[in-house]
């Protein structure tokens, strides 16, 4: 086989969009005689209902063990009030800090098919192609102390710590530099450093990775504030944004959102390069678990199958079997048929099912 | 008099703005009689090339004794490369603490003569009126520790804290609840109680003031990230938004670029009321001090007249001198009046002082 899949559908329309990438996979080992080892195990709320927490040991080590992990999407209503530390959230942030994903790719792109799904004008978006490198394994996510102390007075105060050394900004920076380096070589570093001094420390070690290493990429800094304002106003001004986890987390929706079409977009969360340059990496659809329409056939699977073919190429060097998933992707827009998602005027409504079918289809066609 | 107004040009096109509302602030003089014990003083970059520190105490001694505050903006290239603690931006932040303004309001308003100046489309932005409400004195723009150290291996580790107590949080709540049964009725709460205790504490204490206290006003919880997204999507689905300073800073200016602009934009901030009910207040305008085209008579000096016409209205009790301000505003926009910022085909393009004339004939002739 070409490597290790860990398949973790998680909650809502995870699910159901997780069984349209099965047929993708099917047709890549009926046509293309590419097959995988494949393990499917639970994460999230699935997994809390099953076992009482939202990830386990065991399928952290498969997960360890595994060269990609593909997960769908996680959480819900009914997990919503459960203790912080059981949350289905919980196990995908152990997943990223566990597997080392400390670089998360989140494209921003907007298809040609897809311009008038948007909420900005078309000439704003049309071409649209920013790449958004959030780092995702240190800042005030996983900082202590952290947590809510009851005072003497019976009042209460609520603690996070932001925090990043050296070595966790210069690796994602590098990550980002080299990124630019195969498109328009331009990053832009995203910070609040005119009021935290941990923004201070990544402008500076940004600039020292730029200087040192990759002089020839065009830096510049952005404070977060205005670098939301700038994605609203002029976002094409944009082609690397490299940013901490939390700015990361906020800015890369509102990126997302300028597509109008959430359902498309795939992320990949990368760790640190072996010996022999493979890195753990897990693969997700930007979109969440989307609990008002799971269930019902009606969700987008194309951002998880997108997120499938970064893991062909990214993880499994299958560049040509990635190539040919995003041109059956692209010619099934271009036929006019759409979820309900990006529908439009004129076009063709089909379920999660009937797209995936389709893609698969077109996939023979090519 | 009125009462005390001290005026803080600041830095940039603070000045020149500044400059069209004392124009504004002699007509009310003039025409209606209405006088204030004015002071004008340095902040910001200004106030480091005078007195070597972006605010001086006796300054603040004023500021405290002040019925309100008027800022332009501050920063600049020029003093970017300062160290931190003398940055003109610590000016600004120190009279918020020091003046304990802790509720930032930003409306994020679109002007129906300005629908086609946003980069949304138009169905998307015409009519909308969003207020957000933004904590300004606390979380990690204030919190301890914070810092960079430098390890004994010689990499450094930066360091700032996220925290927030009950008082904090209900003191801003019940000004969020209170704004939004004058507005629609409707609050939602923002932070990322899904990764953040801070945030968790944060819902908890919203929702008590909600229950307790304005059982009537319709809350919701949206995580920062959706909030984003959800304000680029369908923004016109919010009322008032409640938040915490670093997701306020950033979703207020997400939410104030969608409505294309931002030379148009006051924001007001306020402190507890004493036993009159009187709050210490500062206003200012959303936008910057625009280095760009500082001291070229371009920039928008709308944001900082209608600045001040809250200044009135909630500082001074002058509603009705607010009102005829915001009603000469509208006037002179109707009547094709733009500066570059707002630039439209078909309209008549201005300066920063034409524009400031304009408004104070529009009263004229009110
Ligand atoms: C689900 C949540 C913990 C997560 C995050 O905040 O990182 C999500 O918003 C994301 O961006 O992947
Ligand atoms: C200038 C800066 C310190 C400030 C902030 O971050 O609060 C500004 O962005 C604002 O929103 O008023």
């Amino acid at each position: 086989t070409k490597g290790k899949l860990l398949i973790l559908p998680g909650d809502g329309i995870g699910i159901e969009v997780m069984r349209e990438v099965r047929r993708v996979i099917d047709w890549l080992s009926k046509k293309r005689g590419i097959d995988f080892a494949i393990e499917e195990a639970l994460v999230g709320g699935s997994s809390i209902d099953a076992y009482g927490k939202p990830i386990t040991d065991e399928t952290m080590k498969i997960a360890l063990e595994a060269d990609a992990v593909l997960l769908g999407a996680v959480g819900g209503p009914k997990w919503d009030n459960l203790p912080f530390e059981v949350k289905p959230e919980r196990g995908l942030l152990r997943l990223r800090k566990d597997l080392g994903l400390f670089a998360n790719l989140r494209p921003a792109m907007c298809f040609d098919a897809l311009v008038e799904a948007s909420t900005l004008k078309p000439d704003v978006v049309r071409g649209l192609d920013i790449m958004i490198v959030r780092e995702l394994t240190g800042g005030v996510y996983f900082g202590t102390p952290r947590g809510i102390e009851t005072l003497p007075d019976g009042s209460r105060r609520g603690v996070n710590t932001q925090v990043y050394t050296t070595e966790e900004i210069r690796r994602v920076a590098r990550v980002a530099f080299d990124i630019a380096t195969k498109r328009n070589n331009k990053v832009t570093s995203s910070e609040k450093a005119n009021v935290m001094e941990s923004g201070i420390l990544w402008r500076e070690e940004v600039t020292h990775i730029h200087d040192t290493e990759f002089p020839k990429v065009e830096l510049s800094h952005m404070y977060a504030d205005n670098c939301a304002m700038q994605l609203v106003r002029n976002p094409k001004q944009f082609d690397v944004i490299v940013t901490d986890n939390l700015f990361g987390d906020i800015l890369s929706d509102c990126a997302a959102m300028l597509t109008g079409s959430l359902g498309m977009l795939p992320s990949a969360s990368l760790g640190a390069a072996d010996a022999n340059g493979k890195r753990k990496a897990m693969y997700e659809p930007v979109h969440g678990s989307a609990p008002d329409i799971a269930g019902k056939d009606l969700a987008n699977p194309i951002a998880t199958i997108l997120s499938f073919a970064m893991a062909l190429r990214y993880s499994f060097d299958l560049g040509e079997e990635a190539a040919l998933i995003e041109k059956a992707v692209e010619n099934v827009l271009a036929g006019g048929l759409r979820t309900g998602d990006i529908m439009q005027p004129g076009m063709a409504k089909v379920s999660t099912g009937v797209m995936g079918e389709s893609i698969v289809r077109a996939l023979d066609k090519l």
